[in-house]
């Protein structure tokens, strides 16, 4: 079981890894700056919901049209039927959950959208922590995808797994993560994956370990792909492209996202949850690449493959 | 209970309704067409549903930057829970429906976005029809409001009723739509309302009766207003307020509405259900108007309210 000393070193690792991600995405950006909303729950707010967060977003920069990134330390009276589905001894505890969540839309369409999240949940029952889980996890979308880049991305996810399971670790995360990012009506997966995990409760220093290991692995695989393709000149119609293409991320969201879900149903901070949202979209009905074209070749990286 | 020959009545008059109502809107654009998709089901489709459609749409034209309008007839081996939630008597009936839907997405800010819808829904079980119900409606959405529209808009809705049950079924609907478009998460209404209703089944030429009003009533209500706004001058930034505004349009249709839910769910045709979303949007995290501004004044409006 874990001691409100471990809460507390996963909050200060939390917000300290928020911390270290805008320092590098905005020097990465180099024109644009984080701005930060501190909020905080009234304690007559109608929501069931008590606690708070810090919810920053640098927009209009050199490399990112925007890029938002929340923590967020709530906590709720009862635990949603969803989350006690598969364990009936939870129902009806009360809940705190604290994470780090990210969503960065590059203006360039060479740049890949990317979004992670890093969260600990404890369940209480009469002010005993009576269950803490780890959940989190980090995926790319790309619009003009490069081998290389998508090769690259999977290659930090696999090796930072190494000391938590190696291999076997990687394998199930990165078939979760294809299978949670998944538009059921499109047939297609969000991108090229990644990591995804929920409900991770083995032996709290290591799960803490391996949840250290995807915050932190984050950028080493993230900003190379920004370096290599920041620059690459661009024009309307990849721009036209990348708008259509959000499209289908806005619809994941909204249809599909069970955080973005939970969030909007129990009543938390809109404006942070959907800070998600591209600054920017569009649909057009009955749009199809023209085959063989560079906006053709995205649909075969929208099946999950070995990367590796 | 209704026959064979009342179905295919029913069919009629949508058929018709929709080639009326494309008539009417590319004549008051003035510039562009409606192009028809007519789709059909494979017999070999991996999807349990059967049927086909007609889905319109006219695009960048003089007033309309999209307006969309689809005619469909489907049909499902199995009802979905839940849509027999009230009625357990139907679990597991056979079922198919017929509808026209339409949302149309206007150039100039200063006219309302629209949607309607009106459809007819049978169960069957054995061959035999069992069940069978009316739905419907139609709702406005302006971004920068005039009384003088709402009030136009509402009466036409009120005087549609007239030969239906008068005051006490415009009341009922009213209210019925007010809470159907409401984003929660938000705490508004998606605009100003109109008629709502489902699972009508009183007797069968009064409600087809009241089918065909709110359909033909649309038309009426909305042109008018087309027509009294569509000049109104405008600049970049009503058309900034528009994109923003489409952003709640989206969050309401993919987030809460059934319709959308249960068609995507249930493996039906994406392309046209997802013609409702707004060919261009934009999201703005925390962005409220300047108090006092024109922008400011939509917020009034989302608040149910008594327009006669």
């Amino acid at each position: 079981m874990n001691t409100p000393h471990d809460f507390t070193r996963v909050r200060h690792w939390l917000t300290d890894l928020q911390d270290r991600i805008c320092t590098a995405i905005a020097a990465a950006d180099g024109q644009a700056r984080f701005h930060e909303d501190a909020w905080q729950r009234a304690p007559d707010d109608p929501s069931p919901l008590r606690g708070g967060g810090r919810t920053r977003i640098l927009r209009d920069g050199a490399v990112f049209e925007q890029a938002g990134i929340g923590f967020s330390d709530v906590s709720g009276e009862q635990l949603p039927p969803s989350a006690t589905a598969n364990r009936p001894e939870l129902a009806g505890a009360a809940w705190r959950a604290i994470g780090v969540s990210l969503v960065f839309h590059p203006r360039n369409p060479y740049v890949p959208t990317t979004h992670a999240n890093v969260r600990h949940l404890q369940a209480e029952k009469d002010g005993e922590t009576v269950a803490w889980w780890f959940g989190g996890g980090f995926d790319l979308t790309p619009f003009y995808p490069f081998d290389d880049d998508v090769h690259h991305w999977h290659r930090v996810a696999r090796d930072l797994c190494e000391p938590y399971g190696g291999q076997a670790r990687y394998d199930a995360h990165k078939r979760w993560c294809d299978e949670y990012f998944y538009l059921k009506h499109r047939a297609e997966t969000r991108g090229v994956g990644g990591l995804f995990f929920d409900d991770l409760h083995t032996q709290f220093e290591d799960d803490f370990g391996y949840l250290r290991a995807v915050g932190d692995g984050f950028l080493d695989a993230y900003l190379p792909i920004v370096e290599r393709r920041r620059d690459t000149p661009f024009g309307e119609r990849e721009r036209e492209f990348q708008l259509y293409r959000r499209g289908r991320y806005v619809e994941f969201n909204l249809v599909y996202d069970r955080g973005t879900h939970f969030g909007l149903q129990s009543g938390g901070r809109a404006e942070s949850i959907l800070m998600s949202m591209p600054p920017r979209v569009r649909w057009e009905y009955g749009y199809t690449p023209e085959a063989g074209s560079d906006e053709a070749r995205l649909i075969d990286y929208l099946t999950p493959r070995d990367w590796l």
